[in-house]
């Protein structure tokens, strides 16, 4: 019954979880469902700038994005697994992808949620999209050998990156995360490293809500101080009723 | 509380809302939902070929292309309205703009349902979609004057035109219509005019089900003999969970 | 028969098929095919900038560009008509729509040339390519009155534009018009209004054939200096064969 | 000379051009260019909810929405006219368009802003889009009658709906509008009829200006709190240096 | 002369090349022209969920699916190879790539048909399509090493995904089939491995033959009972003739 | 202050610099910028057909490429630099991938040129655009090891296909280069291998040149037989001033 409602989250990097969807992870685990996210790297190469002009090693910035991540993680209710491929650039190992495709029948996802299929500021990111999307549909052929049974077709949801409309990124979803936004406040501060978006995520998330509010039909009738988060779904929507 | 739920499906020619859109009116109907059909014309010059080769009077092929929308639309449980504009081409007249901006405000819909925004086989469709948006938007506005309140926001899904691809149509919505296709066929038999649309939508129907059952998630979990319609959907979908 | 063969060319103005068309129109007169030319209008305003300068009236303008477009279009062996519709704007009156109804079930056109759908220098092409093409649907329809039987499908091809990436134009057919090349040519002697465009075309031509040549398999085969008309294909193309 | 950098600006409703090119317009103003505003209509029907809700007549919110906007257009350094055509549905009349030709033939602007080719949430800013880019190419023909010279082919900026992403709006312009924010804002303060739009411009100024300043190279180097807007150019830039 | 109508069909599994491009195959072979299908793998992991179920090994899969190939492919009347590199995922290696640059220049192909770009149910396609292209430009040039000459530029025919608007493909092209269809059927009998195909390729061979009458010009006049195939082009048509 | 100016053109193969971009480079060194080519291959096996056919060997063919593209380089007043990597297919090796990033960081450019993101008619284009904004991305991170400081975010532009429409290639940025006219002339002409490509790219220059005066507003005012070469920019453009 669990696996029925598990979430898997796939990124590229640690922080990417909480900036862009912590809203609906603190969602998902506050009706006791469970979350699970997968980070592909440590993002310390090409997301940990401050550390790296602090003078930390190669193996204390991973500590430390480690560090960040399991306690922004634990504050949204999450559990989280490291694959520790190297970042700046992402590349795909065999061990990456065995990796992914095990966690797929391992949590049994009801949900996927990841990257959009490009970002021209960070190749990593549409990187990280492709190979969610690819481990996907190996994990539910029969042929393809591991642990754990095949999976089904869960729907996959591209969570917003920073400049969307480079990104090719068209939000058809925005997720009302009011009541779990202080959560979502509390991770974020966890991220030291990267403090300009506190800001920047907190002004999106009204913006995004302003949105959801302006296109919320009659039976949700959203206020104005929503807060959303806005997100892409790849495949189409299977529905019992229009709405 | 009736009208929270009322369905609005505008359309170009009586029968479109049968083939294309009998299963989601079905649906709603079936849960005790108002439906309200507007039809601008009654195609009575671009879709009634076979009446016009039985040398049908302008006014027998109206009553004709009537009397069958009434039995059909009695069929699926949904109420009809005549805007009697004519077609091939339909143009926008400041009756049928003021009398669609009425219609909205009437109902009050928390779903509309029309044509896709181009279809190169039939200008009317296109033009259709048009003006199903533009009155929505008017009929939000205080100052935009007529009888009844103002309405919200309700979502706006396309119904699947005849050749989807010359049309841009992208399904991003695939609904599971199996509980009520036995209705949706007995509506389509009534449309005696166009007989080999029958089986064309009946394998539709399976078709589209196919795919929703391919696409839908454990939780939904859809048998491969599920029968689908196609939609899509304009505006982003507000939501409070992904799934 | 022979009008199983018939081409229908429309455009905004005279000079239009000439340039973007002339080696079409001529390929096909010199197989014994007809293709008759509708001019929505002279072009008098928006095209003829060297004559107003000149301080010639409304009417000199109209005729000289009519004398003009005779003489081309008895060049490339085709007929011409002229529906005198205002340009810049041109708009659509009942009086156009129903000539250029009457026109396509006169002829009963095998193929179509017109317009691309969009031009933002010069808003009158896209206007004609919608007006070609709603026309074309009415035509179909039994329940349009008017002199003639109904017409079939007809492929409909979209010329080049002056700047075709600005105008969404996608060249999706070469036409190889080399045999009729020097009578493309002599056409375009005649448009002596718009001389600058005698090298432009010349020059495409060559562009387009080079480009025809390096995409024709062994079964063509062309040459590098090929001359060809580049057109966009608007419905799929149906056939017995893949090449 | 003074010409030479004039800039015109076509708005549907009063409010568009301090929300959306505000900052654009004060640059201009502040360099000593000429700019003018041309406002459609008042807006009095599809964007003064608030005043009607008040019970204002017609001409009261007529009044009402004049006074703010000269007010805003004298705080921002620029001229405005108004054409007072109906809003909510805008249309297009032969007054509308003469008004708009010659407007374009007196400035002889180097520069025009105006609206996104569509907006789903308000067709008046589509229809004002198209309308103003028909009367830039109908005030470049000698053939078209009128008080002024021909004008040459300035280039066009679309500046940023309220919901970009489904306006199909692509920002491919990021303006830096540092310089005269605090100008933007005393405008933007005057609406007082809109609000709750005062913080969502200044937050967006914000996010436009943090994108600014992560795509300005080296020449620009561009401060993270940075304040811009965005634009979509419709025609490609001609420039002699690429930077 | 053979080789100037040969045909090369090279798809990703075994059963691609019947459902989908059955009909283009039987076509050609019954004109008496060479057609040649690669197969890159067996899709022995990813398309043989039924007989993993039942329990065979991974050579019992293989034998299985290129003896239902050879089988099927024989009632086509065409050649078949196969290059065994692993699907799910299947990935580019140094042979495989040298065995498909070898195989155009054997054969050299006057038609090339292979997958569409892009599937995200199944990434093998995506992948075969870029490969197919990829050898295709290196066979055409004298400094690729190699056995046979180099070709010349063969168009490319992509066919039919199972769920088309998922995978952005455009049928631009449809293929009349009719005369062959029970040639195609009987191929299609052979797959037993995936019956419920039979049933979902039967009825998309009527409606793609629906819509092939719809857009068929006099010259062909299809009937309504067509069979055909649809397919999307990628280079562009070059032709003598519009129609 | 140099590097402030500095432009870095990435190729695939040695003579695209040419071709494409031989203006823009002229025109940078002519106002005393320093210009650095880096080409990733000769072009040898993809590029170099008329020479295999004279029997080159394959160290052959690279030193005639090398030799004309050192001396058309040295006619455009730019250095440049090999990285012998193979090309037909040009594929991502760890060594190319850090010799590009290390080229950035030395060259520290303002601006970047390379392809356009594809090009179906030669794969190796579309990588070598992967790989250019893959290294641009690199080399802005601290995290990333090597030589020299990072770079900043200089602007990309994609310089013209040779069969634009077919890569998706939308020119936004019409560079004139009329004052460097005779110097791009020279350095085609050093291209003995490929002279059909002079007359081609001559004409496009005039024809890019006619687009850049039907396109260039009041402050630029460019001749009819302006030069010019077009560009598709790839991120935003940040700017001061709109024009």
């Amino acid at each position: 019954m669990c696996g029925m409602t598990a979430t898997l989250v796939l990124t590229a990097h640690p922080g990417d979880f909480v900036w862009r969807a912590g809203g609906a992870i603190a969602l998902a685990t506050a009706r006791g469902q469970r979350v699970v996210i997968g980070c592909m790297s440590f993002g310390e190469r090409g997301e940990s700038a401050s550390l790296w002009r602090q003078g930390y090693t190669l193996q204390q910035v991973k500590d430390h994005r480690r560090g960040e991540a399991e306690e922004a993680a634990k504050t949204l209710g999450a559990q989280i697994r490291f694959f520790d491929a190297n970042d700046y650039p992402l590349v795909e190992t065999p061990e990456l992808l065995r990796g992914l495709i095990d966690l797929y029948r391992e949590v049994q996802p009801a949900t996927v949620l990841t990257h959009a299929p490009t970002d021209p500021y960070n190749n990593d990111h549409g990187f990280a999209h492709a190979l969610a999307l690819k481990a996907r549909v190996l994990a539910q052929a029969p042929g393809v050998e591991g642990p754990g049974g095949v999976i089904g077709a869960p729907p996959v949801f591209c969570f917003e990156p920073h400049q969307p409309e480079q990104c090719g990124f068209l939000p058809n979803v925005l997720l009302d995360v009011t009541e779990v936004w202080e959560t979502k406040c509390a991770a974020m501060r966890i991220l030291a490293a990267q403090k300009h978006l506190h800001t920047y995520y907190t002004e999106l998330g009204s913006r995004r809500g302003l949105q959801a509010a302006r296109n919320s039909g009659p039976n949700l009738g959203l206020p104005n101080d929503t807060r959303a988060e806005a997100y892409m779904r790849i495949y189409p929507q299977v529905t019992r009723e229009l709405s």
